[in-house]
């Protein structure tokens, strides 16, 4: 069992840590495992893609704290998704939403618990990391969760025809999960048109292209340069297929 | 307990892995986490009230190693500070004086020990972190410490009025515990007066703001934009109150 | 015990956490350490000679995930090596050579072992982190892997003469181990000759220099300040030594 941290705190900021050290308190000899802290700040739908396909590395009883919070400290609920058999806590803001609408078996609650203190800008540290901790190790309260019918932000689960993250490599995850694009597809995206390959190798150097990442989306690359640099890419830009 | 880094090693970088794997051999099973490892580098004294605001989250027992240490190889003093029942390691550079003035019962130790090698450039791999592994683990020699009355580079804990971090939103922590402000006070930074708001939600989109951030610290913001890029700020840049 | 990893898969970006989640499934309360993700993505060698120094702080039993995989989903086999009492896993396309070649003992292995499903882009995650698991908890197959006589793309383990990591600060590690270099010699790179120093104290503010570097690798460097930005340096830049 672990405890996964997707966020947008940045992977070099000081956030984090302040979060592992709740998790420490609370929750000793619990993995605590960053899945990232660069999901994108204000494209919290692209966010709530990338979470679903990333969600794939959690097991049953995993919990995951899942950050994306512009309108922490305002009057957003925060709530506890249990889906496929692990937990997520986070805002009712739309990031939960595409986890839960794929889930078969989604439970809602939300969470009624509030600390002694709490930032305004921090419920990550103050109020999800406590709750996410407790879900982890079997302590969380009765009275702390209230059940809830759904999600006050859902959403229907269908793919996002958009770009949803681009990583350091200049790579560009789409939120289009590949198993539901032939292979003979074409992605617009950029004023391109980007045929298929199965690996960056079956692509000529500098060679644009979209496959089938290691989450199952559909994903723009070009074999050894930037896709993103080449197309211009950013995220919550939009992609068609033909 | 845990033991966390407090560092300029930088996140991206190759140095704080060496020091947890010293870390995990010789205190296995105790928590490293990292606080920031993007502590400013030339500014000691920012740094020492960043740490100071960050070690709110140290509980009794933990060991926080904390290297900002332009002077390693040279002649500074190593030491340990024990304040409100956590243990701090590092250089004797101004670094753990903040952290020392604001406790009650600070005490200060010399680290006196050597290992048989150690890189002059590397002292938080070879030096500290040896230190804070035993520390955490109860297993530090009587003899590798020596009493001291005081740290050679002291502080009064005064607030510093300068920006003292910049996080990746753009948003810049001033070394001001905003409990030491009014509400109604102004924040001078940058050529700009900056009134204060609860909440980013409570300025407009764009709008430039100073707030208490999680750290309990007066942090200067734009809601939905960066404050830093906006007023062109830097760590070590004053700050006045009106 | 711990598994360390050594890859180009970036700090900030979403790869290393999924490894991380198998590993904790597979080797639960086995520390998992980032030694780095910024090793250099199309400089092989230059990763080969990084990865040797910092297996320094390995010891016996300790497993090395070293992932730069340009070649991943081609035909470059998979391949444990077994130097100085610890494993290291990856891809034979040279990153292991330089630990194979310096360790009077390498043994080496073909992964023959393959997951049901396998992404192809992605065996850091899919084929070298569960073998890197079972190696640390003692439970891998011996049907998993095969003796080899040794690795296809292999090493004479020389000093390279050449950059191998730039680090945040902007020092410059070469492949050249210092102790292979008289205090006398000059170091040219970037049309500039620079002598030797102990420590950066001992070069005036804006000095350029060569040190022994933490690592015991001569490094380019500049007393408070940027030795990469002064000199223009880059990754797979030749060095020459008079």
């Amino acid at each position: 069992m672990a405890i996964f941290l997707f966020t947008d705190f940045g992977a070099g900021d000081l956030y984090a840590g302040q979060v592992k050290a709740v998790l420490a308190r609370l929750a000793p000899g619990i993995a605590a495992i960053d899945l990232t802290h660069e999901a994108p700040t204000f494209h919290v739908t692209a966010g709530a893609h990338l979470l679903s396909a990333l969600s794939a590395c959690c097991c049953e009883g995993d919990v995951v704290l899942a950050v994306v919070d512009p309108g922490v400290g305002g009057d957003r609920a925060a709530v506890v998704v249990k889906a496929r058999g692990a937990w997520f806590v986070g805002p009712d803001n739309g990031l939960l939403a595409v986890v839960a609408a794929r889930a078969p078996d989604a439970q809602v609650w939300e969470i009624v618990w509030r600390p002694g203190t709490i930032a305004p800008s921090f419920h990550g540290r103050d109020l999800f990391a406590p709750i996410g901790a407790w879900l982890a190790s079997g302590r969380v309260g009765a009275d702390m969760l209230s059940r809830r019918d759904a999600l006050a932000v859902g959403s229907d689960g269908a793919d996002l025809a958009q770009i949803i993250y681009i990583d350091h490599f200049g790579n560009a995850m789409t939120g289009l999960r590949a198993a539901h694009l032939m292979r003979e597809a074409w992605l617009l995206c950029g004023g391109q048109e980007l045929g298929y390959a199965r690996v960056f190798g079956d692509a000529p150097p500098g060679g644009l292209f979209w496959y089938e990442n290691s989450l199952g989306l559909a994903e723009i690359a070009m074999n050894q340069g930037s896709a993103a640099r080449a197309l211009q890419l950013s995220v919550g830009q939009p992609v068609a297929t033909r």
